[in-house]
């Protein structure tokens, strides 16, 4: 997964997306980089790592002008490493291009194969490149018409920012799979994967890009185009789930109050007796809450996480190893000792890290454990940019729950039901929900099945 | 402040003391250390940043031995340095000792300049040098007699940990002020400052270390002495109310069930009529929980925490300054706008945060914020190891509560009163509440006042 | 300037590579880079840096693989910056290309704008980049016969080793301006810039890599191609003046002896009478050697060079700014006081250091000061590979040796006449001597003239 | 062995102390530091590493005040540790004190024990923290008093600079084994190691610190103290051998010029037939100077010395190990081949380097190989400050010539003799050349023997 961030003209443009960046990094903590385009010149830096450790006053200082693009990356596609972070910055036609990119290509393997075979050159392992080299063929004489003529190449899903010596581009594909939005800061437009951003900079809210919309900020003002066939609307319904800050509003709804909705429901079906609800922290708290005031049940944080964990944490030696669980979560003893439990997470993937937290719970003395989870089971593996493991190794799609719940030692297992969480969001449902339903919306390339695709969409 | 841990014969004694520190680090981001003695030999790395970061496996491995301590600091005494990390590690008579310290000697300035003016030569500004120095002068034999010595001498708060070549000597002031605790790792003993440590170790909590106790492990076991006068127990309340981690188990209960307590006191008194209670995270959380419980207003996690604050954050350009409190919290629009908040802060030392926090929540649009503390009015600096600030710098020194409201500018403001927190804790009332009475059990050395107090309780 | 250095099959591939850097660092100080390929996989580490800085044990364990190329550079083409470094490696076909390159491809400008207008991407700003494009983009069907098209295409100065996934590829350009060797290893080949690689590492020297001669080492052996139209061999005579380290040995002669030659030759028409002779340390040592042996004054150390100059030396404030040259040399007061000295450089570019240099000899007390250049007046810039400056900072365009004698203050200049310099390298004169006499042998690109080729040719 | 500089009253006092420290990198790269003292304020920084990595801008601005004193160290008393890096800065009395010391204290293991039986604590493993010590324990009045008492009770060798905060003292031991001198820049004197370091500031030299001298430097300008018995001088002769810079002046001569006449003597007594004389460069090269100027055998550089040798180096693979000579010296091939040669080394400690230096120039083909030393066989530890390895790694303490030779392979060795060594210094012989002669001046302290004295005087 990824965060994007854009600013059109600014004069501390770098400083702006720093800020933006740093906003955005629950979406990316593999590795952070931002590019200024001034002039003839174009700067950047990036590297692995947070944004607070990538970045000094000296480097910022450096990134000179006024139009910016940054990135935090987590990887989906392409392998871990410095030269698959982003900004992509190249020298394009008379002058540089830099891109940032969150989302993940369908047919990149195969666009890719194609381009290389009659010549380009690829220096990164993502999908991302793909698309300047498709600018870079266009016969088109505008960058706005190459960048079109290359998008209605790509399948799969892209929210994007494309800076030129003078232009800001935003795009995001048809479905409107991944989020984005424009704000504006005082004189400037602004361009953000979530509208957290926004608030840390004090930019006002303006719009979500549309799905499809090509959206152009230059001299002349904004300008928006939409020149792709017009498609059902298929937002990412685990950026509600999981990946979303609670405070950002996405989708046309505030994140935070969706996740209390999927809570909310949960309860409504469920008749547990039990003493308390206790949220997984901190994705599970918004659920928790829900489900609390709709079931009476109190609601107590009952896990405790430890926010230090750093990047370089050294694994202890075997004969103290099993702590794993602990360096992230711990339970206070006394309050849930004897007590009949209802434990809240957003979603379950291998399971092992809630049976892991289950067992602390028992070891503490909880007398019942009912756990619930405030997602369907997440059955299918993600095409679309979230980094979900492949099918083998999700629980729930060789499982069934009752397994899961023996597996996970808990008392009782319920997730929310694809029928109730459609519930939960009001008004229209316009929402992929592929990872629980497995229906792919858009067509695997040529004669590819599941099991190609999980093979080639991460590791070109 | 400062958090302390210790092991006794482990043969991963340093890999431990990195897993007691990590969970410890919330009592100091400043610098860390470990020390083991090795035989006739010393090892000890220290460094400031935090434990995750300082600590790489090649360190870890090079510190060997079965014996360790390990100390993390924010500074109270003693300017923030490298050279003022702590273990402190000297030759002294025919071996080596480790020390590490939590708490404030308040007659270290005076004893320091008596050990000066004889011979001795302070390497370090800290108070805790003074404790090997006097030491090292007594002329009492074995080093547990020495220690004893030394520790008449002083002042003050001290919760400790001495490392011999073949001891672990753990000793807390008479008052019991910083807390202590002991437990047992299948044959090793552990000592940490909090319980929190041994649950992420898996050790089993055996007991506080008593006020005045001073307990010697060794090849014999364990060995408990009281050579000081008894003197009334005053645990520090400000571990309660702000400091310490809210699953651990310290002066005889469970902080967050104090926590929540202290809340259910606040709402006993309250009659707001509201439509939420809403904690500033992480700190106000537990009083939150228990406001809402009382009061039966809903609650909700209205403010988020950016967890990702690195310590090289650099300040942004004067253009784009303001941003400061909203680099921590956000809060979520949708949820507070037109509504009637409670919000609740475990204490307020200058009020500066408080008001930005106010201030933006009326931005989004709230109707009225009812500001509602934990805690009593922080009207008196700390001289026994919390690092308050100066009595001008505390607005409840020298303004009304009606005056504080003013200047936050929320519709009401209401603090937790002295006699509703002795409430909130069940049973003997045994705390040092110094910070909202002034009643500082300690003297002040010779002719001092409080003023020269703090001119030098924070700057040897 | 740079340094390349390939080696084929063997299972240290990237730990010979590391030496063989090591023993070029001379030719370029900026940056280090190794490739290794490995089956179907692509391992490199690039860092601004020295050789023994840039890499690390772990970073050298983790370049898996029999076959690898290095680079150290010191920027001629392309600014100085990470994305420039070497070597460039690329996905192709079906696999990967890792390149390394010493030279300065004179058309370079002209070919990358063609290659971006038909849609191919550029991430660097290197010359070498449009060698990997123009073979992507080739119609020929092997590696080696594209390597043959894309070399037909470029014009200028190249050695460059390619390694593909089971082929290393040495060529050199037609002219054989810059050099490269065979060596050999036990069972493994070895390609190097210099000699002086092959004996650090202790391989045997086999031969130079013939002037258009392109190698290719794999499963077969070797086999030697001769694709391109003969030419008039110019080697480039700066690398015997400066750049090559004295112990290699190169274009038929050892680069000690050709300097020592020089020296004779410019004592041989001298018949000043003077106490000593002093090198510029350290390029000018062998040339003041030859010329104390050939005039029979003796030879003194006169001027010590400090070798710690490390690449963050600090600018001392402007209150104490004027020691630039006192930073990298001293003189031995006693020795030159009241002295006659010859002061032997192995050419001279601004003038500037040389000026300092003798100011601080005749503070010292040096009585007379001849200074002797062991080599010709340079006047012209070099397009071919050397990090000159433009014309207009080389001195000797521009003034008359008088002249330039009276800016440096000495007592009498002379320069090495163009026909001694011939006369010092005995056989065959085969060189390059532009710099000198401005006969530059390969054609400017189309209409451009000297000021457009310094103007492009540095900066892409 | 380490070098130190001071410098009293100049705005910019930190910067020319780096500069300083630049100059005298020869005397220790083990790591560096400079203390300035400013008012009633201590600053400094140390750190393991080379000046100009230890020094950055900022931290350069940081050392405030117009008195410092600066240290390079490679270590001999003390293991090599940062807590053994100097400048010592304690605070005592009524300030701070900042020390720097070139030299060895051979009684500091029994005054070190009785200080610390007595109540001092020690925090560094050197000799020089006794010093401090005792000044701190003393019962004079004044800090000048008390340095003289700490001084009468040290026995060994010293050359010291203290920083008060207002005077610079500078003290040398009775008999004047380590070198110190004084120089003057504008209104500031400045105290170094070597004068070489006043060349690179261009500070006027005024003199050499006497033996027993203490020079106190203050608002009253200079005085000079001479408190202690007056002894016979005993310069260290190795620094003319080995240690010094060549273009220092030191112990009333020029290094250069002692090197040279060591030379001249060594070939007055050798009538060998060869082809050229060969330094081992850096420090052979002065006497093979000189051994050319009185045989008339040509000069050569036939060895070249890569200089590019980082404190990082990795050890390459066992497979690929033996190449460690040749990663600092190789030789030129042509030059040597067919050749007799005379090869110069300043001193032979272990005959491993020598031995494979020989065989290097054998296997290119040199004819025969006469090696001579300039300095007698090195034959027994030094306990004043230089860091000779153990008796038993002398070879030339259990070996005679012959089986040196035999054992390097050298078709002649010759070493200068004791008697040669004395005429080539003109003038008084006023030198301590125990490790020539085992002549030591300075009693053991009690009851020691030399294994004694070896075992503690490198180890606390």
């Amino acid at each position: 997964m990824c965060g994007i961030f854009g600013i059109y003209s600014h004069k501390d443009a770098a400083n702006i997306t720093y800020l933006g960046l740093y906003a955005l990094q629950h979406r990316g903590q593999e590795s952070a980089g931002i590019a200024c385009l001034d002039g003839d010149s174009a700067h950047f830096h990036k590297q692995m790592g947070l944004v607070s450790d990538v970045f000094t006053a000296d480097v910022l200082k450096a990134l000179k002008g006024i139009l910016a693009v940054g990135h935090v990356r987590y990887s989906t596609a392409g392998s871990s490493d410095l030269k698959n972070s982003q900004p992509i910055v190249v020298e394009y036609m008379k002058g540089y291009l830099a891109l940032v990119h969150n989302g993940n290509l369908t047919n990149a393997r195969i666009v890719r194969d194609e381009l290389r075979d009659s010549g380009s050159i690829f220096q990164t392992t993502t999908d991302t490149e793909v698309i300047v080299h498709l600018m870079a063929r266009s016969r088109e004489k505008t960058t706005i018409d190459r960048l079109i003529a290359a998008l209605h190449i790509v399948e799969g899903s892209y929210s994007l920012i494309l800076l030129t010596q003078n232009e800001l581009i935003a795009a995001r594909d048809p479905y409107g799979i991944r989020p984005l939005c424009l704000g504006r800061l005082r004189d400037s437009y602004v361009i953000s994967s979530e509208s957290c951003a926004f608030d840390l900079i004090e930019a006002e809210f303006l719009r979500e890009i549309e799905p499809g919309e090509v959206l152009v900020i230059s001299e002349r003002g904004l300008q928006s185009l939409f020149p792709f066939k017009r498609m059902t609307r298929k937002h990412c319904i685990f950026e509600y789930i999981y990946f979303a800050r609670p405070d950002s509003f996405m989708f046309g709804r505030t994140v935070y109050t969706i996740r209390k909705a999927f809570g909310r429901e949960l309860a409504k079906r469920d008749s547990i007796d039990a003493d308390m609800v206790i949220p997984i922290p901190d994705s599970g708290i918004g659920a928790a809450i829900g489900y609390s005031q709709a079931s009476g049940i109190p609601f107590e944080l009952g896990l405790i996480r430890n926010h230090y964990v750093g990047r370089t944490f050294i694994e202890p030696e075997p004969s103290i190893r099993h702590f794993g669980v602990k360096l992230k979560h711990n339970a206070i003893h006394d309050l849930v000792k004897g007590k009949r439990l209802v434990v809240i997470d957003d979603s379950i993937v291998r399971a092992t890290t809630s049976r892991k937290i289950i067992s602390m719970l028992r070891y503490y003395g909880a007398k019942e454990i009912h756990f619930r989870v405030s997602s369907p089971p997440t059955k299918y593996p993600c095409f679309y940019g979230i980094d979900t493991p492949t099918r083998k190794q999700l629980i729930a799609s060789s499982h069934t729950v009752d397994e899961i719940k023996s597996y996970m030692k808990c008392d009782s297992l319920r997730y929310l039901t694809v029928e109730d969480m459609k519930n939960a969001i009001e008004g229209d449902y316009t929402f992929c929900d592929a990872c629980f339903t497995g229906d792919y919306f858009i067509p695997f390339p040529k004669s590819m099945d599941m099991e190609q695709m999980e093979l080639f969409s991460n590791d070109y």
